[in-house]
């Protein structure tokens, strides 16, 4: 895999940039989080005046050998038929697209269905689905220098446009599985508190699913050494493994990076653990329904902006929350300060 | 106090509302509180395909006798400097109006200061400020009708633009104070935990808050008859009966309510008090950071959408939650259903 150059945000920036919101036309810490938000945006931009330049929402699709073993309610020809339906902007993901003035770039990075000839879908296929990781690595080590390779040029690709933010979602059936793995390897949490209902699966299937899960890590860890990038190779995903090198690519590019979900949160986890720098650059959405993602966020202590039960993935619950920090940055460009208000500071 | 015709929303339309939520392209559920949200605003509008017509925000702005008892760490000069703020675009309730696209209207209900020369700020003064409740009551029954109309005014005035969703906002300083005493007699809790640090006050000050409340509190239940008109104008600010007002005439003429942080929720409570319907319309856009708006939001039993620590009133909170809403809206009029995606359908 490629070497990232990601260093950590510039903090000598951090006392002005405070001291800047601090004047603002409003009771000290009056607009709680969104201070915090405009503080980020300002050390990640190294700027006072930060700006969200051409969002940009990358979502990328991929099918898992593991679904095989019934571990998911959804079969997996939902994730091509779904891919198919994003092109024509009926899903979640295009909706909240609109709304938010996202450029949106639908990729086939891994789908078990030939999307070739689809208008609106990039072709970034490594293959027809990952192997099933039960039994096997779910990729070979070339297959994750490529995976990782696709998320890197999606982002050029961003930034040539213009892009300085940057949010990433999923289309896989399956894939709480393998989030659940690394989320257990990773956060070095028993893996049967790190597994959910996915999708909607009832009680006897959440049973299978943490059965399969557990044969599978014990599996990984008779066969395999053990290291960050086994764990992330045997077990994840090629929407997954891309997702990482998109949110590696972007922080050694210095863009804002929303989270989303459990498993966005997941290859955002995966990625911290390879760069712990890249967390600089990342913003924590929301916490989502999934059982186990407010752990799962607590790994990395980070406190998700909303919580509205959302677990639809495909990068909606980080779409959602995009206008509060936008708001955080029009809050540092757009309010005047007790001088310029003349208003009696309160205190 | 004028009558109002207040209907609870008809439930009739829950069912197939519920129906279409259920059968749109996405796991039952998936998009969590948005799904609720939909529901409501199919049931307010009586329609399953609603829409959030020409956002209007009425930022209504009043001064406090109480304010001379030192429980504000702001003096009141700071409101009518605000509301001239206002006027420039530089607060945060304008950041946010732009943002969100309300059309904003600024009104003076009652600041202690001649604000009839300025441009863009409506005159609907009553009085220069209420008077002090630690002594007598804030308002007349006189003052107490013609608030209320004004409020009924300005709702009928957004009508008349084709409004749909109105949001409400304040500028008074001290009145975190009556909001204080309205939820402890409207919900029946000790008014020391009622009682918060407002927009800074430290310990000793806090402290002092406590007694100078607790005075009036134990006055007016030894002098006034208790009912709760009577409540609602010995403590309220002009600004403060005009939200009721604007409350209770938005829910008669069925628009969707966004009630702010901890001042919005009491005028909330303060109108459902006297027309219970009327929270049939309303949302609780978030929970702020002043000590007590989480128990306040008990009362009504409400789940605010936010939880991001703003406590800077002038409804910023509200604008901020927009947003979301207009996602619910949007879910239901653009998102597909499993028939025309041709997704296999989950479960």
């Amino acid at each position: 895999m490629r070497e990232f150059k990601i260093n950590h945000t510039d903090k000598s920036l951090a006392e002005s940039a405070q001291a800047k919101i601090d004047h603002l036309n409003k009771p000290k810490g009056a607009l709680g989080r969104l201070e915090e938000l405009a503080l980020q945006m300002c050390l990640i931009q190294h700027t006072l005046s930060p700006a969200l330049h051409h969002p940009c929402h990358l979502l990328l699709g991929g099918d898992h050998g593991i679904e095989r073993e019934g571990v998911s309610v959804s079969p997996r020809e939902v994730t091509w038929q779904q891919m198919i339906n994003f092109t024509r902007g009926g899903g979640g993901v295009n909706m909240f697209c609109r709304q938010h003035g996202f450029d949106l770039s639908i990729v086939d990075v891994g789908v078990d269905y030939d999307l070739s000839g689809v208008d609106g879908i990039i072709n970034r296929k490594i293959a027809r689905g990952t192997r099933n990781f039960l039994h096997e690595p779910a990729m070979s080590e070339e297959e994750l220098c490529r995976a990782i390779e696709v998320g890197c040029d999606l982002v050029d690709d961003c930034v040539a446009k213009g892009c300085r933010i940057l949010c990433i979602g999923e289309m896989g059936i399956a894939n709480t599985s393998p989030s659940s793995i690394w989320m257990s390897i990773f956060g070095n949490i028993p893996l049967d508190e790190c597994i959910g209902a996915g999708a909607g699966l009832d009680n006897p299937g959440i049973e299978h699913k943490r059965q399969v899960l557990n044969a599978a890590l014990d599996h990984y860890r008779e066969t395999m050494e053990q290291s960050d990038l086994n764990a992330i190779r045997y077990f994840g995903g090629f929407e997954m493994v891309a997702a990482v090198g998109t949110m590696l690519r972007a922080a050694e590019k210095r863009l804002v990076i929303l989270i989303d979900g459990f498993i966005m949160t997941a290859c955002a986890i995966a990625a911290i653990r390879l760069y712990p720098a890249a967390q600089d650059y990342m913003i924590f959405t929301h916490c989502g329904d999934e059982s186990g993602h407010r752990r799962m966020l607590d790994i990395v202590k980070a406190k998700p902006l909303l919580n509205l039960g959302l677990r639809l993935g495909e990068g909606t619950g980080a779409l959602c929350a995009f206008p509060i920090i936008d708001s955080a940055v029009r809050m540092l460009n757009e309010m005047n300060n007790f001088d310029t208000a003349h208003i009696t500071k309160y205190f």
